[in-house]
């Protein structure tokens, strides 16, 4: 056809920004060693030992399955339209008292936007505060995604080191703000670490934020990234910027807690605190719509109300908080080095010293070592993929069978050496 | 507080490139005649005739429900979580069959992106297939959301005249083509008009798109956006260009026809026949993870295999046709000319030439006279919303006392003067 070939003489038909992302290693290494996984399952030969992917392995709640059964039978016309983008009034008010009540806020219905999951929120947001050439100033190890939420928001990631254990490192913050920094983002509970900031590290860091003096005299904004933040293993609530500085917006998802990652379910947050709180909200609102999003999805709106603070209304996060701790076991008994697991999906741990030093000049030990697992049928992703090397990141969210089977797997390749 | 007073010094929080939108007209006529008839209910004082939102005001089909009540009962783990990006394989195999009989090409699952309603379908497609400067050639009257995709996508929205009826004119888009244009969209059935562009018109454009010459020798790409396709009040099936021209992606949502806009579930087809079809898909799902979609809901995306092509799996297209013509031919009997309603939700009149000639010098007389309406509890959208001057949109998903409601505010306006 000659179109066809035309095409293939002037070359693909997609984009310069996409092609680069797709010819480099943007295509996730955590999707892609989610997808080899998935290969290799479908391929038969035995069970395959995925800690790839933070895909919740608990099912949604028993009052998730009871909410969407009364929701079903709910007879009242035009529950499935289009809202005002923002969301449901009444699930945007039932939000707010939650939030109010667990920062010591007035947070009101109209501080609050629904999104199409966490993504969809820090999308909204990040499209909402940034102009083309601002920076986000977000500490590493980090969630790799992050990368491509600036990329198309055409804004600058700029990584700043963490300290013992992944804290937040407050000075290497200072040290890489600038007069274009936009916004500060945190994930605390934090994706690949586990780690969570502390409340004295926020109060240290607002304080250098409500200090530095940005080219337009506009204050950065703290960004919160917090879907892991009702997984923390001792029940406990995280620390939150949202109290201690006024320009923080709070962006969270119900994919872990609810165990309801592709629903797509998730808010962001605005402190009643923020200077120009309205247009902020509109803003996001605006962004919502045009983004493509429109809205965050009506039926899983609807079930917030139903099923957040019931005491059936979660999953156990015993069962991660267990996993976590017999994987840590099995890594620190064969030399990693692992900080104790507080929350979330994940650990880090580094390689064993001889691993690097083994490795061979001008190849990243994490990524040759976890390539090296794929052939003994265990997949994990290697720690360049989140901007800090001789790491892997491990899920466990998966079941005891993979973490036992990807321990084998490990110790197996450590010992052929 | 110190921070406040700075922001406030420093400007709005909001990012240039949305304050500018925002303190335009961005905020979408469509959605500020919106809220402004949700304020009008919510003050009370009578019925308000609000024909302003292509909301769909029927309920979803029976099937939906019964399919709904089978998956909140199917115990299958894991139905809930993250699947592949483009969505679950087993439900793009179901849509890669129906659309490949829509068709008469062999479109398979690889072929389709399940993503959030159409909206997130263009948001992908844009961004996979364009690069800052490029063109993307519209007719008009087009749905004035695409002018904010293509603001996001940092592409120039070129508009193309249509003939008579709306129809579409070849010729006017041959005029407006550049090396520069990389996209033609078209939305049919359309909104605002109704007008669906016919096979003779579409064979006629993919004869002008292949022989037109671009910066780079890739053929233009031609995009449809059909959420309407399948309320064409004759029960016909729309000419569409995945037909004539192999450079098509077809893009659609089931929020009109199963009365699910508010569920944010739709996809892209891309034609078997495009240049590096692959390449384009892996494109489309990169951007559906990455743009802050990460998937199209995950309930929805199973509802559609039990829904579709049942007999009870589709809103009775024949309440929208005949409240069509019953709003047409008041409209005809007040002196507005409207051609003939095919489909959709919307009729695009065209204003009395008396109405035009006494609007004041300076003044749209579109928006002047929908803006007088709302004083009489009318919500209507002016033209101008829409890239064309001297009309209205009205939409029927309404009822029928709001046509009734409406006709006889419109009488009433045109008789004070």
């Amino acid at each position: 056809m000659a179109a066809d070939n035309e095409a293939r003489e002037g070359g693909s038909l997609v984009s310069k920004r996409v092609r680069d992302v797709l010819e480099g290693t943007g295509e996730s290494w955590t999707r892609r060693m989610f997808e080899l996984g998935r290969r290799l399952r479908a391929q038969g030969g035995g069970p395959v030992f995925d800690l790839s992917l933070g895909n919740p392995s608990l099912e949604p709640p028993p009052a998730f399955v009871a909410a969407l059964r009364e929701l079903v039978e709910d007879p009242t016309p035009g529950r499935h339209r289009y809202m005002t983008n923002a969301g449901f009034p009444e699930v945007r008010a039932f939000v707010a008292e939650r939030e109010s009540a667990r920062f010591g806020l007035a947070i009101d219905a109209d501080d609050v936007v629904l999104s199409v999951g966490a993504a969809g929120g820090l999308a909204i947001v990040l499209r909402a505060l940034t102009d083309p050439g601002d920076e986000v100033v977000v500490p590493a190890p980090y969630f790799s995604e992050y990368d491509h939420y600036c990329r198309h928001a055409d804004v600058r990631l700029v990584a700043a080191e963490t300290g013992d254990d992944f804290a937040l490192d407050v000075e290497a913050i200072e040290r890489v703000l600038s007069p274009r920094t936009r916004i500060v983002l945190l994930n605390s509970p934090n994706n690949p670490t586990g780690a969570i900031y502390g409340a004295r590290d926020l109060s240290r860091l607002a304080d250098v934020l409500t200090g530095h003096a940005t080219q337009d005299g506009r204050p950065p904004v703290l960004v919160e990234d917090a879907p892991y933040r009702d997984l923390v293993y001792d029940g406990s609530v995280p620390a939150s910027a949202m109290t201690v500085y006024p320009h923080t917006i709070h962006v969270t998802s119900h994919s872990k807690d609810l165990g309801l990652a592709g629903e797509r379910i998730g808010y962001a947050v605005i402190s009643p605190r923020l200077a120009d709180r309205r247009t902020v909200a509109r803003a996001l609102a605006y962004c919502n719509r045009t983004l493509g999003f429109v809205n965050a999805p009506a039926l899983m709106q609807r079930v917030l109300p139903k099923v957040l603070g019931r005491p059936d209304g979660r999953v156990d996060v015993g069962v991660y908080a267990r996993r976590a701790r017999r994987l840590r076991a099995g890594l620190v008994g064969l030399g990693f080095a692992v900080p104790e697991p507080r929350a979330g999906f994940f650990l880090f741990p580094r390689l064993p010293d001889a691993v690097v030093a083994r490795t061979p000049e001008g190849q990243a030990a994490d990524v040759a070592f976890a390539e090296r697992l794929v052939a003994r049928r265990c997949i994990v992703v290697p720690g360049s993929a989140f901007g800090v090397e001789n790491h892997l990141r491990l899920s466990v969210a998966t079941d005891d069978a993979a973490i036992d089977g990807a321990l084998a797997a490990i110790e197996a390749e450590l010992a052929t050496r």
